[in-house]
């Protein structure tokens, strides 16, 4: 460890010290407040260039940021909700990787929404980017 | 390394040189196997212990290999396919943990069923283990 560059820089070592599941919610809690308003690119912005995308709208599998980037165009603007929750969020960390599962709801208005979503996240030196996301209806009850 | 070991168990060492997406991808197909023949317990034999799951039917994300073994007895006997394919499979290999995702074409007589899939396996030991499961509806085309 280079112990020079770590005094010069004390908020690199304090992103590395951070607790992993609280760092990985608080991403993806900062992707989803602007995805409600309409703009996905906070999600766009913390993918990895191999990242791998399942919703229930596409006959298959979606490859790659560039080919995510266009589907994401497509939708900016047209998501809103007012309000959503994370109910029971749980991170696995396994080294360098992090999977994040939580049952998702947001509200619009009277109606709310309820989601499956399961988001793989990888260590990219200080950062974590999102290699994998699988968003899928959930049963009603 | 202690080489000794290595020439008392040669499979020991064949299983740690695997390529690791084709060892996932098999272990994948073996438990799917036995699956659509209403077997579910190849999944649960190589499932960890706080493996988490989602599919389609639930109202909540499935915590821990207990309940989805309750989960699991209820569908023995239940589900049966043909034939299945798993197109595109895709393995992100990050350190002890592998991302494995596929969509899934199950066959029961004309009819043909079409899931999205992601595993997320981790290596214990000379083995791997399930930790997080996700099915879902391929949208229809």
């Amino acid at each position: 460890m280079n112990t020079n560059a770590a005094k010069q820089f004390p908020q690199k070592t304090f992103i590395n010290t951070q607790d992993i599941p609280s760092l990985i919610i608080s991403m993806e809690c900062a992707a989803l407040d602007r995805w409600i308003c309409g703009d996905p690119s906070g999600f766009l912005e913390i993918c990895a260039p191999d990242v791998v995308y399942f919703d229930p709208y596409r006959e298959k599998r979606i490859d790659g940021l560039e080919n995510l980037t266009a589907l994401y165009k497509e939708l900016w603007g047209k998501v809103f909700a007012d309000r959503y929750e994370l109910l029971n969020p749980l991170v696995q960390v396994i080294g360098d990787a992090a999977v994040l599962t939580f049952n998702y709801v947001s509200y619009v208005g009277e109606a709310e929404f309820r989601w499956n979503c399961t988001e793989v996240y990888r260590r990219s030196g200080d950062s974590w980017q999102i290699i994998q996301t699988h968003w899928s209806y959930t049963q009603r009850v």
